[in-house]
């Protein structure tokens, strides 16, 4: 069972200046907690909190998504998935966990799955980078897009969709793209419609970034090959702990409280921390649901507060020779979440060789010994200086642990909006950009748009 | 030539608020910005400024590189990087740059030179992932430590010199092995004099995290074929720049003054986000530069500062789905640097296609254009709400235009450093975490730390 061990963000390890007194803090906030805990309960699965209820879907979709994905997984040689945010960043997380590091690299009997493709960009260097590697005759294409009117998506369609008819004929090529949508919502659901594409539903109520458990993932997953109903299962487990109303049972409402009371102690930055290298996109989706759920102008009366805590991704070992010494000696700013595995299923030992002198205190260890040594060095140097940190520890990296984690991470987002009183499911400051964009490309009905960017005048003098 | 755009960050377009008054400020503050440039200037190429003076190498060392690594670029499979920190975030950011996007993923022929792994982690997954795909007999190793003493790299060499022992004997196996390190220091040094390694010398004065352009970097460059004279000439043309006294013809001077009037207005989180997907190390090397060397806890008379700022990394237009949201509505706790390319050099039209009735207003235009209207709409957004913003706009993406970048991300963090009257260099709060994880495997000498370690009493009660 995933556990979290927050001992480092109390009084009784960091000492009064920086620790938080947590029984003494959880009774003075009392009310506050259960409000929010209330707040969130009460309306459990319904409106933008559909994505609660997904770890609880019937079998019945996960066999229709079993046997849509059997023969690709058995067939294809790439499976590429065109999306970006909430359409990409679940999708690399479970899958970077579960394949081997180097799938693409292996042979097709080794990988026993199509290669992997989340393309999450629209660089042209990147997008054609794809098309001289992707085996184009045997590969397939998810197009995932929760509105049908992503920019970037459509993009990519276009221009995949085009080569694939060119190359196969418009008939053949109709096979090779599934799109993954709202249905009746948008241009590519009406496209898809028009063109006989695969099309997979997600729920009104269920964001981008909270999509993870959705179609969006799960049919890359199956795909992959990968255990859903484990994944699931560890997702609904973990749900249920954090539906238990005492706090010191709920591992994301006490996560949640804890972390409102950082920022509300100048503690602007939440690092999140993976200590393996499979993990390291957790982080990034971590950053996604901590970042556009959290960062608010607006409270739910519509009052200025300009809410939000910066998530910063990190990755250990590696970035103990890039960030630590900034985590240990710079401002008391941060919150750091190390997020450790205890078994990683394999062990590499390493060697002492004959007539060397060098490394004796390493030889006869492991690289786990090794890397897991390094993290709790990291921690006690943390800690020992004073900074807030907790450790989220998964027993191993597989479908029920990631399910537990996923679910953990989203509760935790949850609360800490309900604890903020901001609306966690939105995301209006994205809408500027969008419609700049639309105005710099010319399209109908943004001239206005366009007029107010061109009025901004630049000084030659300030560029250099 | 490599430009930076600056008036995002000024009372011009930001507003009294939120912007800088430059003029004012430069003129107010122009002794302490003299200072900071004169104590740069005046030790320039001394001590740990050494590494100043790399982009003025001798040709013998050029020479000596491209003669050392054109077999290998011929013959080699494989070309892993063995190095953590400062010994592969350079290399990183170059080769990304200007290799293929999917350089692995290619055929030998279409490659002209061997695959590359740079390895910078010792998760026992990633490294058994790396044996399971390099070919072995076919593949060299470099291995990057500047002391000769780094835990992780001494790891990882031990691992992969039985392993090439074993396989190909002791004689064949010394000659798959570079080592670069400081001359004459650390056990590995000792160990390739034994064993006959080839060695690289990294010069006293030359840290880790500015050691890009020193044979840390070149060795590999070789290997790649990159053009090591244009990555040299841009970086030089960068620092002549950088030394001008004028700071309004200096971009690091400049730049560096603006960041420290962010930091000092409580803007404590430096966003780095490149709009090229090949060039999103150089935010992971920027994260490195500048969280290590502006993260002090005492200034240079020794008062308690905590200092820093902390380094975001973002990557356009992906994060625009997943940090934009918190960049324009969050707290204004920021500064975000663009990087900008101007000329991709490649490009990808999005094609009409017949009968479809969607992205109407992207068809015809390119992905090229589509970033850059989105880069440009992102300013635009973050601009009208207030936030500081700079753009740093590369010509094209090529080795001179990368040497210019290297050169003034290093001056300028060189900059910040002096006026914000801290250690650049140094990195002592590193020092707790190698104790901490000598102490933890049991290294002879070490006791006292692991009984102090074991000191700290954690709680039950605070595990969920």
């Amino acid at each position: 069972m995933l556990k979290i061990d927050y001992n480092n963000m109390t009084i009784q390890t960091l000492g009064k200046k920086n620790g938080i007194d947590v029984d003494k803090s959880v009774k003075i906030d009392k009310s506050l907690i259960e409000n929010a805990f209330q707040s969130v309960h009460s309306t459990r699965g319904q409106g933008m909190q559909e994505w609660m209820d997904l770890p609880y879907v019937n079998a019945d979709l996960i066999e229709q998504i079993k046997s849509f994905t059997a023969p690709i997984k058995d067939s294809a040689s790439d499976f590429v998935v065109f999306g970006i945010g909430g359409s990409a960043l679940g999708i690399q997380s479970v899958a970077t966990g579960l394949i081997h590091q180097r799938h693409n690299s292996l042979s097709a009997k080794d990988r026993k799955c199509p290669r992997l493709f989340v393309e999450d960009n629209i660089d042209p260097n990147r997008f054609l980078s794809l098309l001289d590697c992707v085996d184009i005759d045997n590969a397939y294409f998810n197009v995932i897009t929760k509105s049908g009117e992503t920019s970037e998506t459509l993009a990519q369609f276009l221009c995949i969709y085009d080569l694939l008819i060119k190359r196969l004929g418009r008939h053949k090529a109709v096979q090779r793209i599934i799109i993954t949508t709202t249905i009746g919502k948008g241009s590519l659901y009406k496209v898809a419609m028009q063109e006989g594409f695969k099309v997979f539903g997600i729920g009104q109520g269920v964001g981008g970034r909270f999509s993870v458990l959705s179609v969006v993932g799960l049919v890359t997953f199956g795909v992959l090959g990968f255990d859903i109903n484990q994944l699931l299962l560890g997702a609904r487990q973990m749900t249920e702990r954090c539906f238990l109303p005492d706090i010191y049972q709920n591992p994301a409402l006490m996560m949640a409280y804890l972390q409102v009371c950082s920022i509300k102690s100048g503690k602007n930055i939440s690092v999140f921390m993976p200590y393996a290298d499979g993990l390291k996109f957790i982080a990034d989706f971590y950053s996604q649901l901590w970042g556009e759920s959290l960062g608010k102008k607006f409270d739910m009366q519509g009052n200025e507060i300009y809410a939000g805590q910066t998530p910063m991704r990190a990755l250990g070992v590696t970035d103990q020779h890039s960030q630590i010494q900034l985590f240990v000696e710079g401002p008391f700013d941060k919150v750091v979440t190390f997020l450790t595995v205890k078994d990683f299923g394999v062990s590499k030992e390493i060697p002492k060789i004959e007539g060397l002198q060098m490394g004796d205190f390493l030889s006869g260890h492991t690289l786990n010994d090794l890397l897991d040594a390094e993290r709790i060095a990291t921690e006690w140097a943390l800690t020992k200086n004073g900074r807030a940190n907790f450790n989220v520890i998964l027993p191993k990296i597989d479908e029920y642990s990631i399910g537990e984690l996923l679910a953990y991470l989203m509760m935790q987002t949850c609360f800490v909006g309900s604890l903020l009183n901001i609306n966690t499911y939105d995301q209006p400051g994205v809408e500027h950009g969008k419609i700049a964009t639309f105005a710099r490309l010319g399209r109908q009905g943004y001239d206005r748009q366009l007029r107010e960017m061109e009025q901004i005048k630049k000084m030659d003098k300030y560029t250099i």
